[in-house]
C-alpha cells in the first residue's frame, strides 16, 4: 500500500494507472475507520482493478459550533486496518494540501443542501460538495463508494455528478449495522455505555415506522409522531429531526407513495447520530 | 469538422483522443465569432494536437436584465468560420443538454467574484465558473484558451482551475482589437455608427491612465479621476467603473506598485462595453 500525502503524487498515479486501462474505485473517509468503511472498499476492489482510500477530515464540512477539533483521529490505526485489505493508496493530505492560502471555490447543490440534515449543519454540505468535486478531480476515479447512513451526502453527490458532467459512477453501499441495530459511525466512539444503550433508539424507531407502513399506514404526520414519540421514550435522547421525504429530491411528502425516505437525526448526551431507512408501501 | 451537440458523443470522443496520446486545447465561444476568437483558436492549434470549440450561449451568465435573448448568434457563419480554421470538433449543445431538468449544482468562486463587473452582472461569474466547470469535464482538454479582455473571467478561471484540482493549463490570449483601438466583442454588432465611435472612448481613457503611469503618477485616485473625466467627454458614454486594481487578486489598490491593472465598463447607448490594460509604474 502506497500512502500519498501530495495532490500532485496522488493525480500522477492515477493518471498512470488510467493510461495502462486499469479501472480506479475511490472510497472517500475521514478516517476512524470501522466495518462500515472497511465494506465499502470490499464493495470497490469488486468494481475496479485498483482502490484508493482517502482520509481527510474536511474542516469545511464542519460548521463553527461542532466537533472538528475533537473528531476522533487514529492514523496508525486506520492504516493497518486498510494495509490488511491491500488497497492500493491511501490518500492522506494535510488540510493546505486541499485548501492552500488563497482558496475561495465553492460548490454548492442548491435544492437537495435545503432539507433533513442541512438548516441543523450551516456549510456542511458545501463543504462537502466543495471537497468531493476536488478529491474527484485528484484522484479521477471510475467508480466512487458512499455509505447510505449518510443518505442525503450520497443523492447531493449523484446529483453533483450528473450536474458537472463528472464521469463517475457513484455507488451506495447499503447501512452496515452493529448486531444490536446501531447504524456503525466514527462518532459511536463519544457515546458512554449507557448513552450506547439509548441510542438503539434510532433503529428502534424507524424498525417502527417501517412496520406500521408494512401494516397499510401511509400518512406522514401518524408515521413521523409515533417514531418521534418512540424515541422521547429514552429519556438521554434528543430528537432534531425525523422526516419523511422523496427518496429521490428529499422533499417533504405527505404520504408514502412508492419509495420514500424516513430519516432522523437524534441528539443522545452530546452525540449527533442520523440514521435513516427506505420505506415501502404495501403492494 | 466534426460538429457535436451532445454531451456523451463529446465526452467519448475526447477520451478516445486522451488514449491515444493526443493533446486537445479548448475555445470556450458564446459565438457570433470575430477575429479574436480565431485569434484564441489559432493559439490553441499552436498549444495542442486537436482543438475543441464550444459554442454555448450560456444562459446562467446572463443576470434577468441583461441581453440573453438578443445575443448576436449567426451558427452559419460560425461554422464556416471555424471550418476554414480546420478545427477538430465544433460542439455546439442545445440548452437543455447543459441544464436537464432538476439541474441544481452552483461553482462559484467568492472573492473574484466580488470586484469589477460584479456588482453590476448579478450571477455572471456563478453562471461562468459552473458551465466553465462543465465543460472542463465534458472535454476535459489539456489547455483551455481565454481572451484577455474579460481579464476578470480569466483570473477566477484560473483560480477555480488551482481549487478545484482540474489538471487543465489557462492561457491567457492579449485583447485583440480594431485598427482604431476598440476592443473586439460580439456586442460591438449593438452599436450605431455614431456609438461605434463614441466608444473609442474605452480604449483611450486606458491609454490615457497607461501614458500618466509611464510619466510617474501612480496614484489611485488620480488616474481613475482622469480616465472618468475624459470617458465623460464622450456624450454617448456612460462610465459604469473605471477601477485600478491588484492584477491577480482584482482587490482596489490605492497605488500602481508592480503591476496593476486598469479596468472599466461604459456603456455606449444601450451597449455594455468592458476593457482593461494592464500598467506598470515607470522603473
Amino acid at each position: 500500500m502506497r500512502i500519498s500525502e501530495h495532490v500532485q503524487e496522488m493525480s500522477r498515479w492515477s493518471e498512470a494507472q488510467r493510461r495502462d486501462g486499469r479501472r480506479i474505485a475511490l472510497v472517500p473517509t475521514m478516517g476512524f475507520l470501522h466495518e462500515a468503511h472497511l465494506c465499502l472498499v470490499r464493495d470497490g476492489k469488486k468494481r475496479a482493478d485498483r482502490v484508493v482510500v482517502s482520509l481527510f477530515v474536511n474542516p469545511k464540512q464542519f460548521a463553527p459550533s461542532e466537533d472538528f477539533a475533537a473528531y476522533p483521529r487514529d492514523f496508525g490505526r486506520d492504516r493497518e486496518l486498510l494495509e490488511r485489505e491491500s488497497i492500493d493508496v491511501l490518500f492522506h493530505p494535510a488540510s493546505d494540501e486541499i485548501y492552500p492560502a488563497g482558496f475561495q471555490t465553492q460548490v454548492s447543490v442548491d435544492k437537495l443542501g435545503l432539507f433533513l440534515c442541512a438548516p441543523h449543519r450551516p456549510g456542511h454540505f458545501q463543504g462537502v460538495a466543495t471537497v468531493v468535486a476536488k478529491l474527484f478531480n485528484i484522484v479521477r476515479p471510475h467508480v466512487a463508494i458512499f455509505g447510505e447512513k449518510d443518505y442525503q451526502q450520497l443523492q447531493l453527490i449523484r446529483r453533483l455528478v450528473q450536474d458537472l458532467n463528472f464521469d463517475i459512477e457513484i455507488v451506495g453501499h447499503p447501512i452496515v449495522r452493529e448486531a444490536d441495530g446501531l447504524a456503525m459511525s466514527s462518532r459511536n466512539i463519544y457515546l458512554s455505555p449507557e448513552e450506547r444503550q439509548a441510542a438503539l433508539c434510532l433503529s428502534r424507531s424507524l424498525g417502527l415506522g417501517a412496520c406500521m407502513v408494512r401494516r397499510g399506514e401511509t400518512r406522514e404526520r401518524v408515521i413521523t409522531e409515533a417514531v418521534r414519540a418512540e424515541i422521547e421514550k429514552e429519556p438521554l435522547a434528543k430528537v432534531e429531526y425525523v422526516t419523511l421525504c422523496d427518496s429521490a429530491t428529499l422533499e417533504a411528502v405527505e404520504a408514502v407513495q412508492g419509495t420514500a425516505l424516513l430519516a432522523l437525526a437524534v441528539r443522545v448526551g452530546k452525540t449527533r447520530l442520523i440514521d435513516n431507512r427506505i420505506l415501502k408501501p404495501m403492494e
